[in-house]
């Protein structure tokens, strides 16, 4: 039997990880600083911890003795979680967890890592293999650093390890200030939504996706890093349009109204899924709209 | 008035940067996880303390309030440190120590390296622009690891960092079982000393001057990694003759009679030391058999 323990398991991506992993056949613990929530999801076990706190993430790896472990936990407050402080912390808490749990015993582990790992001066692809990593934010260092260091031990300590490199997402329980998320609000709400020239090219992956390719990821017995995205760019422009012809709101979008990207935006960053296609075995079951439509009709039942 | 804190304090390093840092007009306080012991510095301010435990460095820090930091803790246990899980655990304590260094208005900060953060399969030269990095050790992937996230996270928060590489050195307090100690150890005991092939080329540097560096490049406002060493080649074969001549030991030394270095050792590891010479403006004091003859001078005296 394998017993995997799931970090932020109510997060925006681990939420969804939960029904693929009991789907998969794991014995599935979740834990977050504040127990269950409004997270549903049948035989799930929950347990609450603030994993910052390195003796209660070690107390927990003691007691539930987890095979593998999906560790999804971090700082992702959109805007602040660039540069704050809360990355060291993060790496801290993650370097103990990932002690705990080799020392109890632990086989597998699969980590979130980012596209902020990569050098986003090149031309926009980025491949596991051939891309430079050069992050440029201490959000991208940290998720980096901790990378080399999970590698280097899991050599020694005989885990196998993987890890998950995150690009753009979107779906139900996103914070709600976020690009996909504030356009259908705005316009369910009937709002002007100004935005940046929107010409920005980005792989978007649908959460559920997402969290399906974790779990594909955790079972299978692939290494290293890899990609988790759809292989696709897309224009922000042709999202926001998207959404817009879905709630009739093109007169309400209001392009170029808010200054272009910060410097150091990349006009493309699109990822390499070879290894996530081949090596995993995993494709998306959601195509762009589908994705759309799913979460617009979450957000219809929030507002 | 410039108020350091010297952290293994009491460490083959640490305890010679001592006096050089009160020569140079600093308040030191020293923390080791036992207090004082054998090391003589007036005018030093003693603290004990066991930094692997995060509380401890917080509060050391907070009662101290140091403007600058010259952390060398870390674990190194001959033998055991390149492979051992006490790597990560002064990644964490290194980063806990660093995030309560700043927000306690610290200002300029050093740190331990190492040449094991280099590729060791080039052409032996380690320079600080042109090497690539890629640790092969999970001591030098935790020590690279920690350097990046220290670079990005002073940028961030207004300090001044710095991280000097060390290379070989050699000197009084030396753990016994190294190289240099352990061949002055066994001829002064007129002990046959089995050696391997002794042709592998490193750049060595008398502990005295690695802490005279440190102590400069502390007092400079060069940022970023530095070599600390002194430039020049040498086989063990060279010193271990020089050694030899100077005890009377030719006879008892039996080059070839231990295996070859295990793969992976380099046969040559030379740093550029123009940043430590142009930038920080230092040059070592010691020629290698003026160090050697203090070096074996000191052991005559422990044996």
């Amino acid at each position: 039997m394998k017993r995997v323990l799931v970090t932020s398991a109510t997060g925006f991506v681990g939420r969804h990880t939960l029904p693929a992993l009991l789907a998969r056949g794991y014995e599935v613990h979740a834990v977050a600083r504040h127990a269950p929530g409004n997270v549903a999801a049948d035989g799930v076990r929950w347990h609450a911890a603030d994993l910052l706190d390195e003796a209660q993430g070690a107390r927990l790896i003691a007691e539930i003795a987890p095979t593998d472990l999906l560790h999804l936990g971090w700082y992702t407050e959109p805007g602040k979680y660039w540069a704050a402080t809360e990355n060291l912390a993060w790496v801290r808490a993650s370097l103990g967890l990932l002690e705990a749990f080799a020392r109890r015993g632990g086989r597998r582990v699969v980590l979130a890592g980012t596209c902020a790992e990569y050098d986003w001066t090149g031309d926009g692809l980025c491949d596991e293999a051939r891309t430079p990593l050069r992050p440029a934010t201490l959000y991208g260092t940290c998720k980096d650093a901790l990378r080399q260091m999970v590698e280097a031990y899991a050599r020694q300590a005989g885990l196998s390890a993987a890890w998950g490199r995150i690009f753009f997402l979107y779906g139900p329980h996103e914070y709600p200030q976020r690009l996909v998320a504030a356009v259908i609000r705005g316009l369910l709400r009937r709002e002007r939504v100004p935005l940046s020239h929107g010409t920005q090219v980005r792989d978007f992956l649908y959460v559920q996706d997402v969290a399906e390719a974790f779990a594909a990821l955790l079972e299978s017995e692939v290494t290293g890093a890899v990609n988790i995205a759809s292989g696709a760019g897309v224009s922000l422009r042709e999202i926001v349009n998207r959404i817009a012809a879905e709630l009739d709101g093109h007169d309400l979008v209001a392009f170029g109204a808010l200054p272009a990207a910060p410097a150091g935006e990349p006009p493309r960053l699109v990822a390499a899924v070879e290894r996530l296609r081949v090596e995993v075995g995993w494709r998306p079951r959601f195509a762009l709209d589908e994705g759309l439509a799913r979460t617009i009709a979450w957000w219809r039942g929030q507002v």
